[in-house]
């Protein structure tokens, strides 16, 4: 069942049952706009506060989720969540009603990569017929964690990313569908000592390329045995760094790699700089433009790698350098 | 396998192989401070902040844990691990060394249970011969997280716990031990309406006694086939809470429950007001007190029921109720 060092070869896969995406206005108003399953004209999702709204966005997407697969919360067994904001109060809050038993998570913006691999690892272990991912991101609740709060109207430099508003939430279990997560690679924590909080892909880069080259080897594959490699929000600036860093490897991954960070907006007309960030990203681009791909077998198998930077405004502003992390999963047609 | 909706009853129980704890000064002047593996006498660690400190016991923690029984990092399949501290940075910088693929949590102070849960289902999944869990807390950053920074000398009410500076590892595996984890019990989310951020234990109560009961209705058990029900950190206003709350439910747990937070610091001489918290308090606690008596045969059977307050300044001072979660783990001699 395991090969390799860091990943898992699923014996029994299971199957991606279900996904919902839940986004708010500026990406309604970009490139994925119409595939999201419900786009909120106002970001505050009818509640006071950006951290509430996030909460909002993390129960709406499990419900729709869990709807889609005419699933209950009662037969869900376990749900694996996590967020960007500290303590992960936007989890807790959010997916409290639903009284699923839970695991919170922290994996920065590689949190859906994290929270995929323990709910389709403990559904291959057989410890439930469903389990629920979910992660989420704000851009109001993560300005005002990370940087400064949005009334400040700071300016940004050209290497920083937009934080998507949005939540994905994926139902893992053993009921069949078109895709199946057939292995996981678990990311190592890997740190190039850089220390600017503002350029998050040259954080989150070699990360990602330790976890792809961690899965091509681990199941003995090349680049071409995907029809994507995905990451999660690496950005203009931190996929170049990645394709450096790969061709030093000897790797070549530039014709088949996508990133949902360079996916979620349109560069020209909505200005993020650097493109979008935030676990919404990765997890909104997944289920409203990659699986529906895969579900109807346009790809045939992807590599999906959410990349996080690790790091805290009191870790950055102590010195400390920003790892990053990046969870590879393999999602196959079938 | 799995029994009730929320328990996992392990077919081929994995074994607690080996743990350690790192401890801070007033720690290793309570009562138990002889059993723990190493006492600094300086909070700081030899480090510059308090967060670096917390770090540096988790990375000591680790060595420790697998020190003892001979295994290497390299060897270490997956690590669970979380902290308290905004987007877990003391595990990120703590366990970044070691080179452990990694899934990091948050689950407040009932970390150390569902570190321990993931990597006992992961064992015994058999994804890897060796998994390691490990939390920390530390008092000089978590009044900085939480509260206000130590030099601001503020008045603490007596519902206050006073948070451990203390990190626990466990070495999760295959190997023979005395100790093997033969369930867990996943906890949902349970929510009082409580708003007072210096009153966990009350925050706590509720979730401890869902878990409890839950688990006692998945194994189809009494108190009376635990040695001990080990709660986290619920504190001496917690714990007459808990107590009052299993009553109405029709159990009484009063002459085997055992409470970390009552039992590392002594109330007579070190006045911490309503006891210790903190992730660092249960998992010091388990390693230090619980284990060895485990390990001799002393007690026979225990419940670890690690119970987290799931808050941050953002959410409570946004209004936020307090909502509590704990995780169960049964733990028995072999």
């Amino acid at each position: 069942m395991v090969k390799g060092l860091q990943s898992i070869a699923f014996r029994e896969s299971p199957y991606l049952v279900s996904s919902a995406s839940v986004a708010g206005k500026k990406e309604g108003e970009g490139p994925l706009g119409k595939m999201f399953d419900m786009v909120e004209q106002e970001d505050l999702f009818g509640e006071n506060t950006w951290e509430e709204a996030e909460s909002t966005m993390q129960k709406e997407a499990c419900l729709l989720a869990m709807g889609k697969a005419h699933v209950e919360p009662k037969d869900v067994r376990y749900l694996f969540g996590g967020d960007l904001l500290r303590q992960g109060v936007a989890t807790s809050m959010g997916v409290e009603e639903l009284g699923i038993p839970m695991f919170g998570l922290f994996g920065a913006c590689s949190t859906s990569g994290e929270a995929l691999a323990l709910a389709s690892m403990s559904v291959a272990a057989g410890y439930g017929e469903y389990m629920l991912a979910v992660t989420s991101s704000h851009f109001g609740s993560a300005e005002k964690e990370f940087r400064f709060p949005l009334g400040y109207a700071n300016q940004r430099p050209l290497s920083a990313q937009w934080t998507v508003t949005g939540s994905g939430a994926f139902l893992v279990g053993t009921k069949r569908s078109h895709v199946r997560i057939t292995g996981v690679t678990v990311g190592k924590i890997v740190d190039y000592g850089l220390k600017d909080s503002q350029n998050m892909g040259a954080c989150m880069a070699p990360a990602a390329c330790d976890t792809i080259i961690r899965n091509l080897e681990d199941f003995d594959r090349t680049a071409d045995d995907y029809n994507r490699i995905v990451t999660g929000d690496l950005g203009y600036v931190g996929q170049s760094i990645l394709f450096d860093l790969m061709r030093g490897k000897g790797y070549d991954i530039k014709k088949n790699h996508m990133d949902c960070g360079m996916t979620i907006f349109d560069q020209l007309s909505q200005d993020t700089h650097a493109g979008g960030s935030g676990c919404g990203c990765a997890a909104t681009t997944l289920s409203a433009y990659i699986l529906p791909k895969l579900n109807r077998g346009e790809w045939k198998r992807i590599l999906f790698v959410p990349t996080g930077a690790l790091m805290s405004t009191v870790s950055y502003n102590e010195g400390s350098s920003v790892p990053g992390i990046a969870h590879g999963i393999v999602l196959e047609h079938c």
